[in-house]
């Protein structure tokens, strides 16, 4: 089955748009995993199982084991986990990859076959040839950056660039637009939209029609919830992954961690619910 | 010693602008390495001894490592070797990464403190945020895209922005002038520009004073060595990192295979003095 279909389905089955974000943080753990040498692999799994029935997506961040000697291994044998007993729920590799066609099929081997994850993050900036080494994986997922949730997203993203009819728009859009018209022949795109510019959402919408959406920046980093649905959602109230990492993973510290993270993920798929 | 530092150092008592890059294809290696179950390690290690006194940095290739099994731990035992064996040579982590603060704090350690790199490459879409983690290691280098090699360069790279003074300007020169006038004020920024752009190296080098450029291309993307030099060096004769990595690490499958890389290195450096 293709990562889009897997989503698609996710999405009713679980009638959910969250999508749980696995960055582990050995400094936040619970107390129990001090000195736990397997605390990587084995707080990540607790997570994930306490929180799958309420997930469309997970989202492991490679960033947090890469910190880490042997943090590779852990990420492996998560993904291996959650493939094995989760194996209706997708998984988001978040590296946000981009390089030379070359060097990109390398990194395309590390996400899709070393590390078996049903999609991955990529940075558009290098341009299509750079993404075609992921694009020719058609039955995997290629998430681009295309506006992102932190203050810098400011910086070049919105720049204003020609529209192609005479026009200006932000850069951000033009890439919107270039992946939905040429990067998407085979309907395996999706692209990260922070939560932080819910008005751009709509935008983007307009511009991607069925497209998926990775939402990062609801919780911490301030986004609203009901603002994203309203904005982000496809007419059937899908099409979003809805992003929540740190609110779920730290919800406590206390050996009921994990129930904690389950009550966190099922109040947000909720909240979210609510709204579409 | 700061990576920058380290860099004029080497350009001066190496005379060379030469930077070899470290991209270890299992398929390419010499025959004797089939089998070799340490071959991404042992391979890397002879080319980087065979050349080092031609280099004036070395760069490895993270991709190159991550899509195998253990990669991480051949590329660790690497840069602890040329750190080791060739302390004067600077060591930058081609790696691209980009992410929002939380992320990038942890992308930092990935290739400062697990692998031991002086610099890494960044890709600068995600804005100054994304930057700040890795620009506070202010002894270390932070080398950002600007105008890439490849073909796709052309997709956003070199979209029209306004320029500030009424005008406008393709954005990967808007990107040289943001980094230079408002990220590197510790001094430890480079860009990369791809030998494969020449004429648009003099303006970038208009706009960016002295700062070092790492430039990819020639060889086996077709870039040319005399207008690379012509149009990028500074005032001095320096100011380059000018990639090769094919057409040194394979130019030979037999058993002179190190030999063969030492010659190709001594002759681009060589073939870039002459135009200095």
């Amino acid at each position: 089955m293709t990562f889009i279909d897997k989503l698609r389905n996710r999405w009713h089955a679980a009638n959910s748009l969250l999508c749980v974000g696995l960055d582990p943080d050995p400094a936040k753990f619970p107390d129990r995993f001090v000195d736990d040498e397997d605390a990587l692999f084995a707080f990540c799994r607790d997570i994930a199982d306490a929180t799958a029935e309420y997930a469309c997506a997970f989202k492991p961040q490679i960033a947090y084991f890469a910190a880490h000697n042997h943090g590779e291994a852990a990420l492996q044998r998560l993904i291996a986990h959650i493939n094995g007993a989760h194996p209706e729920v997708p998984v988001i590799l978040d590296a946000k990859r981009g390089d030379i066609g070359s060097t990109a099929e390398q990194y395309a081997a590390e996400a899709f076959e070393r590390f078996g994850a049903d999609a991955v993050t990529l940075n558009p900036y290098m341009g299509r040839d750079s993404a075609a080494p992921f694009l020719q994986y058609n039955d995997h997922g290629c998430v681009f950056l295309c506006h992102t949730s932190n203050p810098g997203a400011r910086d070049f993203q919105e720049l204003p660039v020609p529209d192609g009819s005479g026009g200006s728009e932000p850069l951000y859009q033009r890439i919107a637009r270039t992946i939905a018209d040429d990067w998407n022949g085979d309907g395996n795109c999706a692209l990260v939209v922070g939560a932080t510019f819910p008005e751009e959402l709509k935008v983007i919408r307009d511009i991607i029609g069925d497209m998926p959406l990775l939402i990062p920046g609801v919780g911490a980093q301030g986004g609203d919830v009901e603002a994203v649905v309203r904005n982000g959602r496809t007419a059937d109230g899908t099409g979003l992954m809805i992003n929540s990492s740190r609110g779920i993973l730290y919800a406590s510290r206390g050996e009921g961690y994990a129930e904690a993270a389950a009550d966190a993920a099922r109040e947000l798929r909720d909240a979210i619910n609510r709204h579409r």
